[in-house]
């Protein structure tokens, strides 16, 4: 599992299109809504790779989305599918299984969102500059 | 060394403050400007990595930062080192020698900015959804 963690004032996304690419069968998250804006929120960036224990990655990765949502006074964290931080990556299907154990962990402790998984997206990201706005994490 | 390239239509970051942190001596580049906006570019995010041969590795990236101006008709990269996608980083010294090595490769073949090496920075990206628009890579 690889992240990039950011601590960011404003992101946006618009689904312009269902992933028709990936390991193995090709199974994206039925679409609910097309658009989705978020305002003050760590955003936690997850390539889910193929050797990922999942019980142990998601464990690891939740305590620094928290850490992280502490030390910058943020209550709110999106989990966003990203397929750009490796060339190792998980099925879909044990993609989608990770975001919902990590959602699990997360659930009571910060207010969660996620991104749709298996798409193209534009996207608009705003960071404010500090040192530990942006923490890269590999388990 | 490892990648992400953008096809971006905006980017702006302005410095906030000089890197403290780093493998070995800290070395920031001397600041001539703090703020950089550039549009309609491809964004070349690089983590210079400790094992890396700068020779054998900006070969490569420049190879693919061309092929994805041409696929995406953009004339202009930004050559923007990035922290944050290894935990095996280069010292600052040898991270500045790969981005003069890798400008000098492209030189000539499509017009080039950097950003600062060494600094916190602000960051808004802008990224239109399309696939292709985000891609990794790793040598």
């Amino acid at each position: 599992m690889r992240s990039l963690l950011w601590n960011s004032e404003k992101y946006e996304i618009e689904i312009t299109g269902l992933a028709t690419r990936g390991n193995g069968p090709v199974e994206p998250e039925s679409l609910e809504k097309k658009e989705q804006v978020c305002k003050n929120c760590i955003l936690a960036f997850i390539t889910v790779e193929e050797q990922d224990n999942l019980s142990e990655t998601s464990e690891k990765i939740s305590e620094e989305i928290l850490e992280m949502a502490r030390e910058t006074g943020r209550n709110l964290v999106v989990l966003v599918p990203f397929a750009h931080l490796s060339n190792n990556l998980s099925t879909f299907k044990i993609g989608k299984i990770f975001f919902d154990i990590l959602e699990e962990k997360l659930h009571g402790k910060i207010k969660i969102e996620r991104t749709h998984f298996g798409s193209d997206k534009s996207l608009l990201l705003k960071v404010p500059g500090h040192p530990g706005n942006i923490r890269y994490r590999e388990f």
